[in-house]
């Protein structure tokens, strides 16, 4: 076999990705033993029916055939008017371009953003997919670090210490794993780091539906950062349809315009009948929303509620997701040895902070994915067991 | 706004992309005047109702959520036991990397194959993404010419002269835009050069199910290829797919592996309904690929017999595909100004052959996607028209 390129053979770093934990419950599950599974960031729901039924509708309709690339007229123009009514910023179909899911998006945005061998930057902890996705571009990935302490709100002056040299900054808020929103204040401060170094930012808000305290404000209405501002939509978390793979970029009109030019030789657009089922989903309008995050929303009051009860389990603040990140540094643990003695003795999976890089080591982050009963149960099984461990 | 990375501003080489003759055919139907289309590379049917019967099964039945990303399993072990079948090639589902279509494929088979910055081959006349596609993963597309007056069958001395410090080359038989399928000759002398410059071969067989005289042979099964090959596959045109966007990759068990992982970062797999209603329709086996194709075969039969009569038009030898390509020369014009002129005095679209690349000028791609007896007529005013030119 002749060698592959280094940009795919270097795309995860050496050792452990984190993800042992997961690929052990899967596999005590395949054996017959029955694990509590809150690792993963999809609903407990499948997607509604009517939206399949919208699908069925275009494809017996036709729509089989090769849609625009940039995404159909109607959907575009749909998400414009969205993002335009959510945030204030003036926004047009040219703005809009659609890809087949958000990691499609991220990975478009990032080789837009990012010339071969330039620095990019992203934030630690992360969703597992942003420091592979930036060295698939070729570019440095560079990560920054935000503290426990903090409640993980980045500090612009520790980003503004690694800007030098660098193309883009990626963020994302509401977070994932935190559940964290970052502020106005987070936000102003990392929108002036953008504009002095002149780096594009790539903001990842695909939790946008899901805000349990204060607001959700996307950086791309702050002065002057329409023109720099590359946001990354999805309909997986906002209406269940993870595996239909929709989503969207909106930014710059010239910007969208080559990345289209882009998809054209990446991905060759969208089915047209899963871009009809989106834009049937979209008109459902925030009550539909509302329905798919309830669920989230309650389970997040449960955790509150079950973790006023004890001392030793710290909750960041959750303020939106689908997950909460607890810290669990009071056993004396890494995260990693935490879940797998969790999944040991009361086969319950959680995923391991420093899955999602160095700054959430000694926590673990649970996703809020199964009913409220049993989420409850294992939650309060989970504290105890913490107790156990901190006598 | 902050600059674009140069991959993404260079993808399209200066200067016309050929398209402009699409473009004005397009602009002319939205302002009533109706055109004889013979462009697009799509079927003038619509995916079939039993598939898309099976793709809303799926969904109502729940595979809704993400799918594993290298592909489903059994839709894996399909395409391993079609493509054994098919060419000889021991073949297993980690053989096989699922992909939302084959542009897809091509896109992750160069970013496997080329390091950025270096040499990747492909061939002229060609199917209209590739350099960009080249390009796009950072690499320098350098074409290399084919002759009418061979068939447009490469020349492997051409290659190799060219072979030098490149990651690999990329072929296409049955080939868009020519209609060629590549001897056995041929590809042997491929064979060669990719074994002794240490090249990996991409094969797009995207059109093997459309074969009219010959066979097609996979590269994949000539001695010692296997380890050095990644065939290009889709649905699109062997199952009138094309919006569905599904393809795969095959090729060696440790490039798929990393393909695989790149795909985590790029696209996070493909829609499961999707995958189940391809399944479906790849388990209708030869019979029904065979009723897809076969209106293609007629109308390449029609085209035969109405050149038979006639002087001023060279049919190169259209041994499968759904396209022909006419040497147009005898005009003296090129095949912008002839398709140019073609649609202004007959409303006839046909794409120059200065579209795909600069060996086929002189020539048009002709698309036989449109009712027998419209296209027969279509051919035959093409005809009168070029001996009027000639006269």
């Amino acid at each position: 076999m002749p060698v592959l390129s280094p940009t795919l053979t270097n795309l995860i770093e050496g050792g452990s990705d984190g993800w042992e934990v997961f690929m052990r419950a899967r596999k005590m599950i395949a054996n017959g033993t029955p694990v509590t599974e809150l690792t993963i960031g999809e609903h407990d729901i499948r997607t509604d029916p009517s939206i399949l039924a919208a699908m069925d509708v275009s494809a017996r309709g036709g729509h089989t055939g090769y849609a625009t690339v940039p995404g159909i007229a109607e959907l575009r123009a749909e998400v414009a008017a969205r993002v335009q009514t959510r945030t204030g910023v003036p926004t047009e179909p040219e703005n809009v371009m659609i890809t087949p899911g958000g990691q499609s998006a991220l990975f478009a945005s990032h080789l837009a953003a990012c010339p071969f061998g330039q620095k990019a930057l992203y934030l630690d902890p992360y969703y597992a997919t942003y420091p592979g996705t930036l060295r698939g571009v070729g570019a440095v990935a560079v990560p920054i670090q935000t503290r426990a302490e903090d409640g993980f709100q980045p500090d612009a002056r520790e980003i503004d210490a690694h800007a030098d040299g660098a193309a883009s900054l990626l963020i994302n808020s509401p977070n994932n794993p935190t559940g964290v929103i970052y502020t106005r204040e987070t936000l102003e401060g990392i929108a002036d780091v953008c504009k002095r170094h002149d780096l594009w930012l790539i903001s990842d808000e695909v939790y946008d539906t899901q805000v349990w305290e204060g607001a959700h404000l996307s950086p791309r209405a702050l002065p002057d950062m329409a023109e720099r501002t590359l946001v990354i939509g999805s309909m997986s978390k906002s209406h269940a349809m993870t595996g239909s793979r929709i989503g969207w970029i909106v930014g710059p009109k010239d910007a969208i315009a080559h990345i289209a030019n882009l998809a054209t030789h990446t991905t060759y657009g969208v089915a047209g009948f899963v871009q009809d089922a989106a834009l049937f989903a979209l008109r459902e309008g925030p009550e539909f929303e509302a329905k798919i995050a309830a669920p989230f929303e309650r389970r997040r009051a449960l955790t509150v509620d079950i973790l006023k009860g004890q001392n030793h389990v710290k909750l960041i603040p959750a303020d939106g997701a689908m997950y909460v990140m607890l810290n669990i540094r009071a056993t004396g643990l890494s995260g990693e040895d935490f879940a797998n003695q969790l999944l040991d003795t009361h086969h319950i999976a959680v995923m391991p902070g420093e899955s999602f890089g160095k700054a959430a080591a000694g926590h673990i982050r649970v996703a809020m994915t199964i009913d409220d009963e049993r989420y409850a149960e294992a939650l309060r099984t989970l504290c105890e067991y913490v107790a156990s461990l901190c006598e």
